[in-house]
């Protein structure tokens, strides 16, 4: 089966059309028509290299909404006709502690999507069956794309931390993980403090909502909410002042990010000690997590604010991306 | 009332006999007769005014098991006759959040009982009711003293990660507080590793309940678990190999300190988001939870090992734990 796609030949190039032949589909696969494929700032990375594992011609795009066109064998949940989701993960062992633990985004043989494969932006797409999710019938698929990323990237933390509707939390950096993060948050019932040092987002931000924006670069505004939150979750991956956002949770508060900043975090364990808190991390989430969060996204009408692109304007979208522009999410739609 | 105790009259004294007036009793107050005080860390801390709230002449000593001589009149939950036990804290707020939710050890108003006031080194002490905890019946009060402050310490950090007996975990440094950890997680019925760097322990290590001593020196012997624990206890305030020891954590393991180490910790983000992992600590634990851990010690037999000393040698006994030489902790007995 030939895939027409975009295609980065070298680093930092601009996507030029790739076309190449997908194979002989193997038992647990599937073949999916990629109706509408999200940009997430990983895709960038990637193109660039900044990671050290891009093989070119490199496709990007693993935020992948469509249907199913083939099945092989063995596959379980999808069939032919169906809507599903394709994410950051395309395949997982089935077999290790993890995968039989229903963590199958910690198993440490895991395929990505965009890694030494080719990802979803392009007509077609191929996954494992375990991480082609399907999609609950009432969904808005020109919208879903980021919630197969971003979305389950800024969802499990919430279940990892127990965050209960009676806490107080906030979400660092409301950009394309952020607002999700915001829009969760809300309905979960929680009061939800936005920090952003981007005075022109704030209207925005209190819209998708957020009860409080913070303006994260000043102390004394972080001050003003010191021992508040029982819940922080960082979306950014520059260093912050952790101490300063540390103070800023109640006893047994959680820091949690799921921004890979590349210096170390510098936290002091006296912080730590004295009001029982902790600092954690995650990476996307599960299958059946991912699932779960579809169907809360559908039931509240939840979704990300995103910008549509034709498929074939995407170096056009990815600039966009690249200077902030992006009000939230992109997502590149196939005729 | 007349108490007769020992107390540094100035930084890194002697301590000399030296007595002083209760005053009158308040009403949520209790007076206990020391029979025995352990001796900790952090009395040495104090006596040096290491942490810059030493108040001279200073009476150290907050591990204290005794029996209630004299109470006011609006004590709750013990009687004169009791026997009990007092250890950090003294007396917390009673009506503020943490309090109010029995986390009486998150309280901002708390008192120590050896900050500003006078400890256990001494024939008498006096503390708030809410603090004065009841003792089991069969427990054996020359041994019960280390638990109130540094038993209560590693075990609070087991109930808070939620520990499990099928869980394998690691306790870094085995001294006054990580001896007491190896008993509490061999009998919660864990797999349990030990850290040392003291060769010489090894044998002592194995009875009390690891299952395996791992070199803490060598890089070779934490890459041979790597992956493998569920939960670390850190009790050394010394900057480790932070990631090192992420490294021998499971996906979704938990680090957490006791010990307060000064300079900041240096945590990778990317440790913590591919493996779920987090970092945190805890002070001691609140009275009911020291009272859960009591009844847990009597059931299961579990006692700090313990060297007694005399009261009126209590100087020799500071040496000895000066030096290194306590095997594990140190209990000073009254007449």
């Amino acid at each position: 089966m030939k895939v027409n796609g975009y295609a980065a030949t070298r680093q930092n190039a601009k996507l030029t059309p790739y076309s190449y032949e997908l194979g002989e589909i193997g038992p647990e696969q599937v073949d999916i028509a990629v109706h509408y494929c999200g940009i997430c700032h990983s895709d960038l990375s990637m193109i660039n290299n900044e990671w050290g594992m891009t093989q070119y011609p490199f496709v990007p795009g693993h935020e992948i909404i469509g249907k199913v066109i083939a099945t092989g064998n063995a596959v379980k949940n999808v069939a032919i006709g169906d809507k599903v989701g394709l994410g950051w993960m395309s395949s997982s062992c089935m077999s290790c502690e993890q995968c039989m633990q229903g963590e199958h985004h910690l198993c440490a043989n895991s395929e990505a999507t965009i890694v030494g494969r080719n990802g979803g932006f392009a007509d077609k797409v191929r996954g494992h069956w375990s991480w082609t999710i399907p999609l609950p019938d009432d969904i808005d698929m020109s919208k879903a794309g980021p919630l197969l990323c971003g979305g389950i990237t800024v969802f499990n933390p919430i279940i990892l931390a127990g965050v209960q509707p009676t806490n107080t939390v906030g979400v660092i950096g409301i950009g394309g993980l952020g607002h999700m993060a915001l829009k969760f948050l809300k309905h979960w019932g929680c009061e939800v403090i936005a920090f952003s040092s981007n005075p022109d987002k704030k209207k925005a931000i209190m819209e998708m909502g957020a009860s409080r924006v913070i303006n994260s670069r000043s102390p004394e505004e972080l001050e003003s909410i010191a021992g508040q939150l029982d819940f922080i979750l960082n979306t950014t991956n520059v260093t912050l002042d952790w101490n300063s956002y540390l103070t800023t949770l109640a006893p047994k508060g959680r820091f949690h990010t799921v921004g890979a900043v590349l210096e170390p975090m510098e936290i002091p364990a006296f912080s730590l000690i004295m009001g029982e808190k902790s600092v954690g991390g995650s990476p996307i989430g599960s299958p059946a997590l991912t699932k779960t969060m579809l169907d809360f996204c559908v039931r509240h009408n939840i979704y990300p604010e995103v910008e549509e692109f034709p498929m074939e304007k995407v170096n056009e979208a990815i600039e966009h991306l690249e200077e902030g522009k992006a009000r939230f999410r992109i997502v590149l739609k196939n005729k």
